[in-house]
């Protein structure tokens, strides 16, 4: 997910660029041609470039391939029939049909962002869904309307807490954002509750370098510095990664996560998430249909007019910045203001994988 | 805060220990006579026992005396006025008027509670209060009736986030509390966003020991071992602790429970909050009055049946005990029971420092 450390780190051995709107169009037209609608696949080609121009490569048409592959699979419903539950004024329950993440996470969060203008607070839970792209994209919904918005998601298991070798939590990303002060960007944390994402080991697998102790353990739940150690049976850390560095709270973070998106929504939860990718099979007998999401907004009207709340934020925000530290989310908008200028810089491999994508739907690459 | 590393470890030097009823009824009748109400007293003795039977000794009666001496400064108001705001049906805001966090908590989520048994979730923020004990025992008022809780409070500064030396944030910690499943326990994240609470640096000073790298830096905002960096000057470390680590996550989720609990709510925030010591004075300009909090309510009745979450949960249990892992909360509870029935255990300064306590309010120590 989107952090502050891995940004402004434009990918290697870069062949060109791509067009932000060249490129959203013709993501769109991949998401038409496995049988979106327009509506859905305008969200969803939105949101994979989100997270290209931020620079969070990992999560934009890196992704799409796999995607499709899953749509090939039967794994992901292009054309669902969302089916609401509501129980209670504030709170609804999106069953997603299946359905793209990236789609879910926008209905879902519209949804949210309805009931709080309503209410001050409200809560969406999704289950039954697909990868959701990057959670910012979801949760910057509610941050554009003056309103705080949470995004949260389970995702397939690939974190092993410390003490135990079995993948029991996927990377479990949470993110919050706030609505902008007078500098017009929006605060928004958006943190994997793992100490590292897999994008970065296989990074530095592509690199041949070794990583970071604290990152992953074996299969026998040992530190390693392998960058390929999940292809080994071995697991990514939670956030924290030794017993001293406090890694019960990543580990519980990562819970809180699975426990709040997959567990509460009817999803399907901890091991048996189903994989992102298509090559491996989902379980049989998993808690519930597909992953969870969690999303919510809180409307700073119920709390103070809104020229207050840009006065406090400024004043926060620049005790921060004074203090030389980075502001959560700013790095990826000044990324976003470089690329909606020079276009999203791709490389070799990365334009092949869209030549590739493109001829199995008869489409020419961007 | 508490958390699943520091338990089980009974204060070293044991003196003896007390009943935790007697403890309790002292507790109470110390607050009766610096003027609380008797529903009030009962509230914050209440809280305090809770950390001490949790064996989260740092937030019990150890600081006891430092309640009385912020109220001998003018400093915590035990007769409060509540002053509630409402703008939208299911939001909040208590403005506390200095009364002591220990009440303020457990009066804002009463009211979170009741407002999501009306509309699903809801949320109360709090200014103008003071240190509010363990999160956890306010967070569990939701858990008790069958609602997701949640607790967070900014806190004194004391953790520069990696990049700079200066003090930002506390140790502001976050609590989420579920409901039981059917063995009867709650699953409660209760952590310090901070690697290590400070309670364990002044551990390590009284027994001559060195601290890991990883929890605090020096004035210069380089890693330290020195467990008496804090007088010296230095900062605690965020969760993460290194830039390898992830320290950017820690440091965001200190900052989000900042803005939350004491930006939204009204309060003061960021290097501005004041200090729980008596000895330090207050900002003059800070943003708002008091310390913050923020809490919350889901109910999971908005979202299925209370058997069925049970059901799931107990699945989510077992695969997680089955993988050798502790489960948050559950050290806590185990400490409980086992101090109900064995009593609280003091070491002679422990105990000393009630006695003193008590001669200056003509009351016997416990």
């Amino acid at each position: 997910m989107g952090s502050t450390s891995n940004l402004n780190k434009p990918p290697r051995d870069i062949a060109g660029h791509w067009s932000a709107e060249v490129l959203e169009a013709w993501v769109k037209e991949v998401f038409l041609r496995i049988g979106c609608s327009e509506s859905h696949a305008a969200m969803a080609a939105a949101v994979l470039l989100a997270a290209d121009l931020k620079g969070i490569d990992s999560h934009g048409v890196a992704r799409l391939p796999g995607y499709v592959r899953l749509w090939r699979k039967g794994r992901i419903n292009t054309d669902p029939q969302w089916r609401w539950t509501q129980r209670m004024p504030a709170v609804a329950v999106l069953d997603a049909d299946g359905a793209l993440g990236l789609v879910a996470g926008q209905v879902a969060m519209e949804k949210a962002v309805a009931m709080a203008a309503q209410y001050g607070t409200a809560q969406v839970l999704v289950r039954n869904s697909n990868h959701f792209g990057i959670a910012a994209e979801h949760a910057l919904m509610a941050a554009v309307r003056g309103m705080v918005g949470w995004a949260m998601t389970n995702a397939s298991p690939l974190v092993a807490p410390l003490g135990s070798s079995k993948r029991l939590l996927g990377t479990n990303p949470l993110c919050y954002a706030f609505p902008p002060a007078n500098n017009g960007l929006p605060w928004v944390l958006d943190m994997a509750t793992s100490a590292a994402a897999n994008g970065k080991l296989e990074l530095a697998a592509a690199a041949g370098q070794a990583i970071p102790q604290g990152w992953a353990s074996d299969n026998r739940g040992q530190g390693t510095t392998n960058p390929k150690v999940l292809q080994e049976g071995g697991a990514l850390l939670p956030l924290g990664s030794t017993a001293e560095g406090g890694v019960h709270k990543g580990y519980g973070l990562g819970a809180l996560v699975d426990l709040w998106s997959g567990l509460l929504s009817g999803a399907s939860f901890g091991p048996w998430v189903p994989p992102f990718v298509d090559f491996l099979e989902p379980a049989k007998d998993g808690p519930g249909p597909g992953l969870g999401h969690a999303f919510g907004a809180l409307a700073i009207e119920a709390l103070m007019g809104l020229p207050e709340y840009q006065q406090r934020l400024d004043r926060w925000t620049q005790a921060f910045a004074e203090a030389g530290l980075v502001l959560h989310g700013m790095p990826e908008w000044e990324q976003r203001r470089i690329r909606l200028r020079e276009g999203i810089p791709y490389t070799a491999d990365g334009r092949r994988a869209l030549i590739d994508l493109g001829a199995s739907l008869d489409l020419q690459a961007p």
